[in-house]
């Protein structure tokens, strides 16, 4: 059990890194390729709100996602990584412009892991976009 | 380390069960009895947006949760428990009425354990208090 937590952290932490850099960059397909091919995502807002089906889609929302942030969107602190056998949560907080305009959030993804993948997550928002 | 995780879990659990019957009924007193002197919360918005400090504040908040949600916030849904040895996250959905309007929300809250109390938690939103 605590072998298979040990080797679910790590794919997790993999596919994070991915996520954080196709943030800053808007590089996604390191991130994508780690999604399975039934991949699910839930948003809490905008035009991605709620349950979304399916890696086209998720590619749909990172693509959106990196238009939004143009300049990037940065991973300024790591505040908590807690996990089990099938799922990781991280805590981090965000900084960037949103459409030009000052951003910054705190923020938890769920992601849930089938063997070396990532088979969904869910996004949740601690704050308003404007301040921690 | 194991053993650990497991008495942080159950510690995390009893508090999670005093404040989910806290949003039902409005009675805190058996959540406010587990958190530290100098517990601290962050919380996603509105008056008590950001951070948090102090035993009173809780107070304060729980308070003014129960007087907005007066016929009680009920959990409908608890998705995933993931926990380490000092912190464990619950999400999970909620539903009832916001000032007599209805309200639904998808939630995560992180409690970080210190002994047989919880010394702090952030909560996120994942949802808009619309929908799932």
């Amino acid at each position: 059990m605590q072998q298979q937590s040990e080797k679910t952290l790590k794919i997790a932490e993999k596919a994070f890194d991915h996520f954080t850099q196709g943030l800053v960059t808007g590089e996604w397909e390191g991130f994508l390729d780690m999604l399975t091919e039934d991949f699910t995502f839930w948003f809490p807002m905008g035009k991605f709100h709620g349950l979304n089906e399916g890696k086209d889609r998720a590619r749909e929302f990172f693509e959106y996602v990196s238009a939004s942030f143009s300049s990037g969107l940065n991973l300024t602190s790591l505040d908590r990584v807690t996990s089990n056998e099938t799922t990781v949560v991280f805590e981090f907080r965000d900084e960037g412009l949103l459409l030009n305009q000052p951003y910054k959030n705190r923020v938890a993804v769920s992601f849930d892991i089938r063997r070396d993948k990532i088979c969904g997550y869910r996004e949740y928002f601690g704050s308003d976009g404007k301040s921690f």
